[in-house]
């Protein structure tokens, strides 16, 4: 199932073209849960309510894709993880540009080898967007780059997860940009800018997506072929990924975690398209503009 | 106002050593809220509510505060924002103690110089707690650090907010541990374990401290005054700490703001107890324990 948000906070389901309106499913769902929990209702509900789901989509009013606009598939996230150097060609196209990050200026070495000695860093919750509200360059004067990512929607609580326990805790995947900003500031600042974390187009269950190992995506920059990524590639793949970020933390529903930027990172500007897509999710594209 | 959560979820003011239960009061103010609205739907509303909660809590029944267990006075903020090396003192302790970072055996040098550089860092909504809850102790075998902090609680939507305006964006303001597992990894990671950010023991409304960089604090470790600071001694102080985050993203009602760690920090180990005090905030004890 393709689980979309969309306009003023509508839910959907994404049938071939057409989005079938199931905000009132949303409703019910939200009137139960209570205001203080950790992460999201619609998706921690989605085990008991998904063949309820499915029958009210059936019914529903649909609309094309084309009127609607996209949020994030997430509306309240506990909090949103992401791994950096996670594919080798990626690392390696960075160490040979140290000017891009700035450590070369500033007299500094590289960051410590590997993600196991990096961790996890957190993306703010503020900077998430859907695809239809683009991202604005926050600070034209630096190096502002797209990184597209394979994203993982977190299903239920867990903490301490085993790698061989690990999908059943996965509620979807989605496709993300981690936005930055060049520089030697902490990642979790660089990276946290209004709109710096687009999510999307929504969610795929991950039922459709048995093999998350083994999914291509790409990004493509203006019509151009910038990242064409493999998630077989990632050094720590989703399993490896989620055990690790729960020995730190407690994962609850509705968490996102990106997986890591693969290889072709390159600089946006205000007017830039970004065109991402995967055969098992879907496409979504993202305008860059200038801040206001 | 002192603004206290408690027990189950439950909203207090606290007036001397009584707590005055105005739930009611958050219910109301909940309804109203979107569900998908950025930050607590109740640090946004008090500058509507404030004189309806007073007379509530006049009224309400109270009981003593031994009575009751006190949670984080923010139910859901969109992030936790911390700074990093804001008192020179604490530069210094650990500028001369590598291996407390573990820097040195990884052969790394020092970080960048000075918070400018550094940026603000993010801890996972998902490791604040309130006093109550105390703090598990995630990795026995790594060094655990107390850092006392004073904190702030935003009350409007803020972005490029200005030193001169800043203190309007402020709810109140409250105290903090920023509890962190020394090492080379991302501190959004290290610091953000489950627990590693108690909050408390309530919100002092801004009114109550009109001048927050003129605020001394303490944090006893098992009796001993640990850390012995003053707000006075921060290298970017409140007006600048909320302009400087606030140029990279928007800030929400509810989030909170740890302004960095003063001189004194030392190593906790399961039960050993933390006391915070301010004389315009509190009191508040934070047990240490073993991870179960």
């Amino acid at each position: 199932m393709k689980l979309c948000r969309y306009d003023e906070d509508r839910l959907g389901v994404v049938i071939d073209t057409m989005i079938h309106d199931i905000s009132d499913v949303q409703d019910r769902i939200r009137a139960e849960a209570r205001y203080d929990m950790r992460g999201d209702a619609v998706i921690a509900a989605l085990p008991q309510w998904r063949s309820r789901m499915e029958e009210a989509a059936a019914k529903a009013p649909a609309k094309p894709l084309s009127e609607i606009a996209l949020l994030p598939p997430v509306a309240r996230p506990s909090k949103v993880m992401a791994a950096p150097i996670n594919y080798q060609a990626h690392i390696n196209e960075m160490e040979a540009q140290p000017h891009i990050t700035g450590r070369d200026q500033a007299g500094l070495p590289q960051r410590p080898k590997g993600i196991a000695n990096q961790g996890i860093f957190l993306k703010a919750n503020s900077a998430m967007v859907g695809a239809s509200e683009g991202v604005a360059i926050r600070f034209p004067d630096r190096r502002n780059d797209h990184e597209v990512e394979f994203c993982i929607i977190i299903g239920k609580q867990g903490s301490h997860i085993k790698q061989e326990d690990a999908l059943s805790y996965v509620a979807g995947y989605t496709l993300g940009l981690d936005m930055t900003v060049r520089g030697i500031q902490d990642r979790s600042f660089r990276k946290s800018c209004d709109g710096y974390a687009p999510l999307g187009p929504w969610m795929v269950t991950a039922d459709e997506i048995p093999e998350p190992n083994n999914v291509p995506f790409t990004v493509h920059l203006n019509g151009n072929l910038q990242q064409d990524a493999h998630t077989k590639d990632m050094i720590f793949d989703v399993p490896k990924l989620l055990e690790f970020a729960s020995e730190y933390y407690t994962l609850y529903p509705g968490d996102v975690m990106f997986t890591g930027s693969p290889p072709g990172v390159s600089e946006v500007k205000p007017g830039d398209e970004m065109r991402c897509a995967c055969d098992l999710i879907g496409e979504m594209t993202v305008m860059v503009r200038a801040a206001e």
